[in-house]
């Protein structure tokens, strides 16, 4: 039956982290850093058992039916609250099941069948993906502490745009980045839109981490800052994401941008899914409404906090001489790289022989740029005795 | 910014239906037979707010996290044996967000921009709509009866395949039809899978009705037909939706077909919503393993019957002569058809005004079919007196 196969089906790629993470799934004695799961510790399982119960009983005529497409009206109208935007209009606000669903409505809207989009090089292979499967060409730029190079970007997108390229936007997680951990600072994120703003090219910022900041001041989004600073209400679109305060197995995210933009999201939206969980919608409401989210933030940040300075500790002790590695402010993944002679993919399979896991470098860079001396670690998921000893494994490989 | 819009998204159309809900909403003294929503009475609201608050408190550590893109193992199995379908294998049924994710992922996964799919017409515009945003062109056969007529099929596909039209699938919904409450019998069923065979097309089984049958044998689905009786397991891919036996709020389908057919739809699932909602798929797996759902279905069934006939005797009773309608063995919707010089696309602001909406038959039909003297009458929302009541001020105006 492949024959008959739509092309971007026929090319679609196989998931190289899925295949990581069904190796390392269920191996006794197994520390993985590999996966970019939350702590089941951070679930907030009572509170949640008690309101989907009252949310059934008291409301469930209204959300046990069809819902809007752009998502729970009572739910938008905490989220503005919750996120201080009391201002924003409804159709600058809708929900979707998980933020990767907000990225892929997003580049629907934008994205024909080899259009460019510009993303961080080391990125976030879940959201590359989502946005190559609508056709999109990937052109990473270089990183450095900070995110994003301003004059690597400057220069990429003059070469593209003299060679009558189509560039639709840029795609960046400003904080705690995944796969690096590293956060813009103000600078950055000003010298970022000062680009976008000349090339007159929108910026989708991903936002899955900023609650989980453990130290260090809140910066301002990049949505905030262009809205405010720079006065262009347009310019970029938020994803934002439930997953990691509350759980994943809900789905639920959103995203925020100008009704221009919103609007044909929502419009996809009514065609692939019709709407988020109306049910589970009121009941991430309610949390909000009732107060707990702050409280609970701050319990995550007490679970994974202490997991991070385990990590970095491990890694100061056990890696030898010219190992460097990222120390992220918050979020829930460090980025290790090595000399340039350490082959990361080698490495994993004795990594998993030693039973250590991570994700090796090269599966988080776009085409075309082939990195080998880097990894990714995960330090949510493992406890500091696990990490510990995890660390210490892997140093033991080199 | 609209001129950075993608082709299919500056394309996509309204929907028209959409609109009339929303004149029609909130309306005080209306009676609206126009939406296709489940009556909330049919809701099993205190056995879902203890299943939830039950699975979270035991289960929440897997259910919150992140779970498999084709969806809960558990669920799976429970649904395999619910359906009497021990036999499939993991990678021929995959959990959607509602059965309108599963006709997107499926068309997603054959169709390229130009591709024919063939309809019924008049046919269910949420499915066409999903179909023509990946850039598919629709096709409608026309219906008798007993859906979609043989003869005309087999015409049409000769037709587009002497032209050279690539034609990916044939859709349709076999049983209590979207919007004309019509039932394909057992001949009925043969005769279209031996054209599908004949012309190597495979079917898209639209199913999320089957279980509202009020009285008549139940027939065998065109997935089992093509899979015994053809020898043909690889035809036809099933789409199945808990929205009218659950709640469509918990957005929760099903589809199952040929690996071949159900790993790309997972990868596009993957890519765009990365699974549903974990939560409710694994409450709605408990409800079906503890038993509920044969009872809960009659109790659907004892609420839907006899407003059915309240329909038929109201339409029997006030409807002039010349008035034809259809008398379905099940489902939420009656098709009406007037005389040629009856608009109802006139006739429903007429109606509005009058407290009383319905859809008008013009919405069904996928482009170049133009009919302007039927309507679709939904029944399952509705009580008795204001069926009676509505059919009535409906009749009145004519």
């Amino acid at each position: 039956m492949e024959e008959l196969y739509s092309k971007t089906t026929a090319s679609m790629q196989h998931s190289f982290i899925r295949e990581i993470l069904k190796v390392t799934k269920g191996v006794p004695g197994m520390i993985s850093f590999a996966g970019g799961l939350p702590s089941p510790a951070s679930f907030p399982k009572h509170l949640l058992a008690e309101l989907f119960s009252n949310v059934i009983t008291q409301e469930g005529d209204d959300v046990l039916q069809y819902g809007a497409s752009d998502g729970d009206l009572v739910f938008k109208n905490i989220i503005k609250d919750f996120e201080e935007v009391p201002y924003l209009s409804d159709d600058e606000i809708m929900i979707t099941v998980g933020s990767t669903n907000g990225i892929y409505f997003f580049t629907r809207t934008l994205i024909d069948p080899g259009d460019i989009i510009i993303c961080e090089a080391p990125g976030f292979p879940g959201s590359l993906a989502a946005m190559e499967s609508c056709g999109a060409r990937m052109v990473g730029v270089e990183m450095d502490e900070y995110g994003m190079v301003p004059e690597s970007l400057k220069v990429t997108l003059e070469k593209l745009i003299s060679k009558g390229e189509s560039v639709k936007f840029i795609y960046a997680i400003p904080e705690f980045q995944n796969p690096t951990g590293r956060t813009m600072d103000l600078n950055r994120r000003r010298a970022i839109i000062e680009i976008a703003v000349a090339f007159k090219i929108p910026i989708l910022e991903d936002q899955p981490y900023r609650e989980l900041r453990f130290e260090g001041e809140r910066i301002i989004t990049l949505w905030e800052l262009a809205r405010t600073e720079f006065n262009d209400p347009k310019l970029v679109t938020i994803a934002k994401s439930f997953s990691k305060i509350l759980g994943p197995g809900l789905r639920l995210g959103f995203a925020a941008g100008p009704p221009e933009i919103i609007k044909p999201m929502v419009k996809w939206a009514q065609k692939s899914t019709v709407s988020p969980d109306c049910v589970t919608q009121r009941v991430a409401a309610r949390f909000i409404e009732q107060g707990h989210m702050h409280q609970h933030v701050q319990n995550i940040i007490d679970l994974y906090h202490p997991r991070r300075d385990a990590m970095i500790k491990a890694l100061k002790t056990h890696m030898p001489d010219n190992v460097y590695w990222t120390n992220p402010e918050g979020g829930m993944f460090i980025w290790v790289a090595f000399d340039k002679s350490v082959d990361t993919d080698k490495l994993f399979a004795r990594a998993v022989e030693n039973k250590v896991a991570f994700i090796p470098g090269s599966k988080f860079y776009p085409k075309g740029i082939m990195k080998k001396n880097e990894l990714r670690l995960n330090f949510s998921y493992s406890n500091e005795e696990q990490i510990l000893e995890g660390i210490r494994r892997l140093a033991g490989l080199l």
